[in-house]
């Protein structure tokens, strides 16, 4: 995977999460750049929302914001960069978490994570992010980087666990992020039922296999 | 949820999966309805994995198709049931497994869901499904009649398994099956590896805690 693009573009890099909340991290931008950016972010979300991604094209979002595509293009190369900075806007990272426990810890992210993706409408822009994913290279291309970062306290903590001896030795990490995740994602997109801080939490601890 | 529609559309009931791996089951069809149905939905089909469902409208698949757009609506009462179809006729149900034991029987129904999500374009179409029913009515009725009947054969192997007491009394069953399939979606779509049968086989294993 390419993590490091080269191209200027505002992606953050997938090993810094806690710095990398804002897309754009130039200090002090123009408020006018900052409010017509806000603007088209929130257009955006909303396109996506309403429409699905083939609704919410670059046309279509100069079209409702105001703001003129030459101007979009200077801060966003194409739409998957666009969308997913959207989505990031709704769905900040979490810090991670240090409670002394492999328990403890994934309980907080996974109760959170489940809380987020129940609630809201970061879940319907995830959504449209993995089947854009399936057929545009953009798309599976910011798909890939931001599942790199989303994962990243994830494996912080299992690391972190399995060094205090409280995962086998030989644990598949990548494997168990599917484990404890994968049931989030299955209530809210497949069972249609939002998850909640609960059901986030029962799931981290099943995956552990504790009672 | 609706499971009796009675408008006549061509949805299987999801207590009968066995019965309903064909979606219109009246009997000898005309040759040449049965041969523009096929036209129809492998049309469909190309249409969604290069297009996205935006991208493959009724009209979009009457165009390419050369089945008129009336014939098309005599079929399928509009684009949701067409494309459910035409995701249909590349995932079949499977027959519900009865080894013996649980353990047995999730470890044959995980693998084969993992390997037929894994290869393809059944996760394709899924991801598109999934989006659309995130914001159309009709789409998010036949996903929500879909998920119904395919989970009914790990319900099935699930209240059996409980019934001779290979799960605890009050489990949770719904909650049990996005333990067991989770984990196979999100390596699909979040991860971006490909499921295969070891895989759904090691999830069945894992979910019921036992090594």
């Amino acid at each position: 995977m390419t993590r490091t693009r080269g191209d200027g573009r505002a992606t953050a890099p997938p090993d810094g999460p806690a710095a990398a909340t804002k897309a754009v991290d130039t200090p002090a931008p123009d408020p006018r750049v900052a409010r017509s950016r806000e603007r088209v972010l929130g257009v955006a979300l909303d396109l996506v929302v309403e429409r699905g991604i083939a609704g919410a094209s670059i046309e279509a979002i100069a079209a409702r914001s105001g703001v003129a595509k030459t101007t979009i293009y200077r801060q966003w190369p194409h739409q998957a960069a666009l969308v997913m900075d959207a989505f990031r806007s709704i769905a900040p990272d979490p810090p991670i978490p240090d409670t002394g426990t492999l328990r403890g810890d994934l309980v907080v992210l996974l109760g959170g994570f489940a809380e987020a993706l129940g609630r809201g409408r970061s879940g319907v822009l995830m959504a449209a992010l993995i089947d854009a994913a399936q057929r545009d290279a953009d798309f599976a291309h910011v798909h890939a980087q931001e599942v790199l970062r989303r994962h990243q306290p994830v494996l912080v903590v299992l690391a972190r666990g399995r060094d205090r001896g409280e995962l086998p030795a030989g644990v598949d990490l990548d494997e168990l992020v599917d484990r404890l995740a994968g049931p989030i994602f299955h209530r809210r997109f497949i069972s249609g039922l939002p998850p909640d801080r609960d059901f986030g939490e029962r799931m981290a601890i099943a995956a552990l296999g504790a009672g």
